[in-house]
């Protein structure tokens, strides 16, 4: 019988994602959070000596961006460029976007599309054209990021998440949904206590199960292609959000410089290697600052190679 | 004494809302969510015969906001571009966002850029450089949109929106906030009703008036530089809204395409004539289509125009 697999040259994103876990032993996620005035030094050293400021500074942060994917890259498994970081940067800005996500690429890493977008229905189609997708026009179609995986937030409901999966399934992506987040306003909103019992961010859990389960089934590794975004920094909530999400992806920020530790993660990897994925960005970004002479390269190396050591023990 | 005002040449956003409000006599907010197969045919004449797809969508679209600017801005007040819709044509997308930005404010029309941008506090700074402030970098500062006002999710809690805020702030721009939104799915979150009594949704509208309040306070008409997205399609609510919200500017989708009525909505503009922002997209831009030969363009002046004057008469 012809699976969707069979017809589909693409595997679909829990897939891909299984495979480069198992292929390089690692859930690292390398966090690209590109700032123009803390780059390495040798990212300057490409830039040309005249022209617009914007150009010049997009030029650096792809330069920088490359040296981090090549340094950390083989530890990882994934880069997650932060859009804001690039859209600071204006039309170039985008444009090294595009670029970074091609070396990304073509170093074997999925790109996570970092933007947690959240809209109407109509805008949500939008984005899901601009990151996963493409746009037709009177004068040929667009492609759009090519990202493997955008993040989303879920505050506007259930209607405009699905329009946004519908964009991602049919690019063989993966849509990581904001459940608990790592930062202390997560308590505002995030942990209300519900009427019905319960904090709001386990009636998200919820929906990003049920989005998961309907319609996303795939071969091997039973894992959904809906993931969710469960900050490190409250290793508790962990074990209760693999309770209500059993084969969901954990996008785990919060590691390092928010002062989530590693070790704590266990549960997160518990159905599955691939079942969690440790985001790091200025942990591994600015190791050298922390070192005693080591170069950026090598600093990131370790750090990346530490991280992913460190999480492939526990699972 | 010296006032804040007069250290800066700028007045705050709600004082310049305020006066432009006054000055055309209108409330209407002009929606720009260009979609490049359901352009104007004319915004098609200027674009150039040879080019990748990507640039001459780009013009066109270009052209297309233009001209929907120069018909129905002299009835409206701000225009608000849908981020989604330009960033979908990747560089040369966010370069006609800026060059639609640039149109607008000519026009002498305030700029909300529709992002609905959420994250953490470091990303929400890297927001606020993209949006309306500025990025260092060691080539030179680089500007950013220079918009107006932006919109914000709030999902991720107070420290975020709080960030992003003092990136509006620091411009003298506004922020508005989600609260209830026009779509359907509001009522999975937002709705959802809390242990302490009430919707989520009026959580975040205490949040909204409290950051509102501190820090925030104008000169002339009272209103905060805090606002919020209050969906027009619920118009039951407005007035509890406005119960939580007494100085708050709200905007209101949902008008028109999505069935909201304007002749609900004057529980909006209470306080204040520039309180409460009608914004329309879809109903301004297809106008043509629902009459009977009449240019884009007329189409979408008569309907702005009558828009301005449904809203206005309710003050």
């Amino acid at each position: 019988v012809a699976t969707d697999t069979e017809a589909s040259p693409l595997p679909r994103f829990a897939d891909r994602l299984a495979a480069v876990v198992a292929g390089r032993e690692s859930q690292v996620v390398l966090g690209l959070d590109p700032d123009p005035v803390r780059l390495w030094p040798q990212a300057l050293d490409s830039v040309p000596a005249e022209g617009p400021p914007a150009e010049r500074a997009a030029r650096a942060v792809v330069a920088h961006c490359r040296a981090l994917i090549d340094a950390a890259g083989p530890a990882c498994v994934a880069a997650k460029p932060q859009l804001a970081c690039f859209e600071r940067l204006g039309a170039p800005g985008w444009a090294a976007l595009a670029e970074v996500v091609e070396h990304a690429r073509a170093a074997g890493l999925l790109v996570l599309a970092d933007g947690k977008r959240g809209d109407i229905a109509v805008s949500a189609a939008a984005y899901g054209q601009a990151l996963v997708g493409a746009t037709p026009t009177p004068f040929g179609e667009v492609a759009g990021l090519g990202a493997d995986a955008v993040t989303a937030s879920p505050y506007l409901g259930i209607d405009t998440l699905e329009t946004l999966l519908e964009a991602t399934r049919e690019a063989r992506a993966g849509m990581f949904v904001l459940v608990r987040t790592s930062n202390p306003g997560a308590a505002d909103l995030e942990d209300a206590e519900l009427a019905e019992g319960g904090p709001l961010w386990e009636r998200v859990a919820r929906i990003v199960h049920d989005l998961g389960t309907v319609g996303g089934a795939g071969d091997s590794p039973s894992l959904h292609d809906v993931g969710a975004v469960v900050g490190a920094t409250v290793p508790e909530h962990i074990g209760r959000m693999r309770e209500l999400m059993p084969r969901t992806v954990f996008l785990l920020p919060g590691i390092g410089a928010q002062g989530g530790r590693v070790e704590d993660l266990a549960p997160a990897f518990a159905p599955h290697r691939a079942a969690g994925l440790v985001t790091a960005s200025r942990s591994i970004a600015t190791a050298h600052e922390r070192g005693d002479g080591v170069s950026p390269a090598d600093a990131a190396r370790a750090e990346a190679e530490r991280l992913r050591a460190a999480a492939w023990a526990l699972a």
